[in-house]
Order: C-alpha cells, then sequence, then structure tokens
C-alpha cells in the first residue's frame, strides 16, 4: 500500500486544533482526511508528527497517509489543495516506505512563538503572535532559556492530565531573537514535546522578561516537578510549528519532499 | 479646537475599506470615529490620508481629527485600542498644528504589495500576499518598473471613472525585492497614486513576470493613456499602505508621532 509524507501548513485560528474529535469539531486532520477522500477513491487516515491544538499554527507539520492507490506526489499536492480550505495546504508530498509513521519516527521538532512588544498592539501580527505591552528583559529571559536547555524533567510544564508516560525530555536549543520593544521570537528544538509545554515554557519566560520570577529560579522550577511550579500557559495564537525532522531522508519514488517546498 | 494625528494600522480583510459608507458597511474610519466619540465627547470626523479599498491594509496610514477637548496622546492611544476592535489600532498619536490635514498634505505615499510565488499556497500568507503559482521572471519586471519610475500621465493605470483632475504622477521608486519560487514584494513610493493604480501596476507588473507582456511595451502603455492598455488590477490581498510622509516633522506637546511607533 503506497504511503504518502506531507507537509503541512495552517493557519490555526479557525481550527479545534489537530485532532480529529467526534462531533465534527473543525479540525486540521478532519479537512486533510475529508480532501484526500475522493483522491484516494475512499477512506483515508492521516497520522500528524504534532497534536497541535486549536489556534496553534504550522509551517512544517509533516503527516503520512496510507492510500489505496499510487499517485505522483505532485498531482496530489494539486489536487489536495484545490479542495482544502484557504487556512490549510499540502506544501509538498512524498513517496515513503510503508513502515514510516509521521508521529512514531518523529525524532527532532521546531516551535517557535512570537511576541509583539510595542506599547500599541498590531492588527496585522494579531492572529500569529501573541501582544505584550509591557518591556521585557530580554537578557534576564535568555539566562533563563539557558537553564531550561538540555535534558530534563518537564513535569512543572506538562499540562494538567497528560498522559504521557516519562516528562523527561531534552530541549537542544531555546533561542530569543529580536528587541525589546518589536517583534521577538522564541525558537524552540527538541526531541518532542510535552502538551501545552511550549507555551508553559514561554509563559513561566514571560514572567522572567517582566521580573516577576527571577531567571536564577529555573532550577528550582524543574526540580519541583508539579505545574504550580511555572508560569501560566502563554495563549496558542503566538505557536507555530516549524519543521519536523526525521532520521533518514527517506528517496521517494517521484520527487523528494524537498522539491516542492516554497 | 486640538488637532490629532493618529498613525494607524489595519489588517484590511474584513473591512469594506477606509471610507465611511452609507448604509452602515463596516469601514476603518466609521470604526475610528465610533471609537472617538466616547473619549472626545462627542462626534469626530477622521479625515485619512488615503481612501484604502476594501481587503487593503495598513501598518503606516496617516489621519487626523479635530477634537473638542485635549487629551495626552498616550492617553488617547490606550483609549482609542481598548475600544476599537481587533483588527485596528492607532499605533501613536500626536497633537499638531490646527491647520494639518492628513489627505491635503501628504507629499509621499509607500505602498507595499506582497506575492508569493510557490507552486503550493501558503494559508500563513494568505491574508496579506497574492499567491502566484507561476515562475515569475523578476529581471523583466525590473526592468518594466525602471520604465514606470519618473513623472508620467498614468491614465492607463487609473481606474475608470476615477475623478482626480490629472492623472500625472511621479513615482520615485519601485522596487522588486526577493526571489521567484518564494517572497516577492512590490515597493512603490510616489507623490500620490490614482484609485486603484497600484494594483494596476502590479497587475501589468505580473503579465510581464509571465512572460505575457514584453518588459520594454511599458513605455506603450504609458503613452496609449487608455486603462484597456494595461494588464488587470491585482487583488486587494497583497497591498498595504507601509507609510504617509509630511513635509515638516510637527512637534507636539507631549511626544511625537515617532515616540509611539514600533
Amino acid at each position: 500500500v503506497p504511503n504518502y509524507r506531507l507537509l503541512v501548513e495552517y493557519d490555526g485560528t479557525a481550527f479545534e486544533g489537530w485532532q480529529l474529535q467526534p462531533g465534527g469539531a473543525r479540525t486540521v486532520q478532519g479537512a486533510l482526511e475529508a480532501a484526500l477522500r475522493p483522491v484516494a477513491g475512499g477512506a483515508v487516515r492521516v497520522h500528524g508528527a504534532g497534536r497541535t491544538d486549536a489556534g496553534v499554527h504550522a509551517l512544517g507539520q509533516v503527516a503520512n497517509a496510507h492510500l489505496a492507490r499510487s499517485l505522483p506526489p505532485e498531482v496530489m499536492v494539486r489536487a489536495l489543495n484545490a479542495a482544502l480550505p484557504r487556512d490549510v495546504a499540502v506544501r509538498a508530498a512524498a513517496l515513503v516506505p510503508e513502515h514510516f509513521h509521521a508521529r512514531r519516527d518523529a525524532r527532532r521538532k521546531r516551535y517557535l512563538y512570537r511576541l509583539w512588544t510595542a506599547p500599541a498592539r498590531s492588527p496585522l501580527r494579531d492572529r500569529i503572535s501573541l501582544w505584550v505591552p509591557q518591556p521585557l528583559d530580554l537578557a534576564a529571559m535568555r539566562a533563563a532559556a539557558a537553564a531550561l536547555c538540555g535534558t530534563h524533567d518537564f513535569a512543572s510544564f506538562r499540562a494538567a492530565g497528560s498522559a504521557a508516560p516519562t516528562s523527561v525530555r531534552t530541549l537542544w536549543g531555546l533561542e530569543i531573537a529580536g528587541e525589546a520593544g518589536g517583534e521577538v521570537s522564541l525558537a524552540f528544538e527538541g526531541d518532542g514535546f510535552l502538551r501545552h509545554m511550549v507555551r508553559n515554557l514561554v509563559g513561566t519566560l514571560l514572567e522572567v522578561g517582566r521580573g516577576r520570577r527571577r531567571a536564577d529560579s529555573i532550577q528550582a522550577v524543574l526540580a519541583a516537578a508539579t505545574r504550580a511550579a511555572a508560569g501560566p500557559t502563554a495563549p496558542a495564537r503566538g505557536l507555530v510549528l516549524v519543521a519536523v525532522h526525521y532520521d533518514l531522508d527517506f528517496p521517494s519514488r517521484s520527487g523528494g519532499l524537498e522539491a516542492g517546498e516554497g
């Protein structure tokens, strides 16, 4: 059975998240499965690398789907994008080995969280960033970010009720770019992220940036291993799943994944 | 009577343009006048530098309004932004001389038109750019752009029914940045623009970029001085009014316009 890998971009504002839900909520997975049905000639299950929450965006979500028939990836991209609503699109498709699974095989993910730190809010940035009217102490935030990098038990940053068997994760990088008073972005790269982990990290770093929490308290927050020790969950609107990486670059039968990337 | 200059940003997607319309259409001017009423303690008329069309955005629209009472600009910015809908905001306010008029005194305007030129559309760029799936010949577009710069009769690029007394304008600059296959932006700077002029220039340049019109035909298009000689009107979604410039930098009584800019 041909297995296709899809590179998916979406504006999460009007979606109830990635994952299919009972009751017909509008989800990205649901939109993709509906668009794939006529292309594949039957019902299709789509597996996404990351189950993004309602309001979270993606530039480089990765999904895979087994189709009953084989199609040139370029034809599939065109057919899917013609059928999908405006706020979701497939950037590229590729045939991959039958055993490839977008979520289980993911080795590394990159998320970006955007802030707009000017005194007045910015309507043109409203859907994709969080407005923070206060000036932020970026040096203090960077010191706190450095303490978060590495392999830690991130239990303090995990959503209540999260079912992951372990909360140990490796954060390879947390870069804070931009300047106080303008656009600031926080880039997270890690082997995997617990539910709400990025947004809880952002909420905690914002407390540091506002002077409400000391940068050197991060070790204690991690050691507490309880959600109450960390800051609040930052809103979904600022978060984008930028990329998902895999061990191998799967060769495809007609054009690699990268061929179609913008 | 205190006269205030406002620097206004909006996402034009859900507005029926800048200008107040009979019948209660949702316009930016209407939203600003409604938000100013309680602040000013009475009805207020807002004058905008550019009457942007439905769907056109602004990062730096300039407006002025005479208010019956005087308020510190920072207080006005906060009060207006709290009252305005999410898709419009005042970035800064300043007290200016009573005779200042945002439209009549404007000397120079800068517009940006954004294209997304990849094979697949981009949902996160959908509201603010035009998707052009074909590869574009940017060198040909730049040659055509050079022929458009200078003082010309732009009658071929003026919307039918436009009432401006003359169609002679000076285009000081038309820069095309970016790369084929990705984001491409066209920056227009001139002393003033006729109705639909920027969008008609973009539509014509796109024909050049697609090889449907020769770059060296631009002189003939200008000379024809008839709308039929030029290309189609590009969609509003890609257009942003970036800045409006005036002869003087008006000093304000409490903080310049630039103080509050992001």
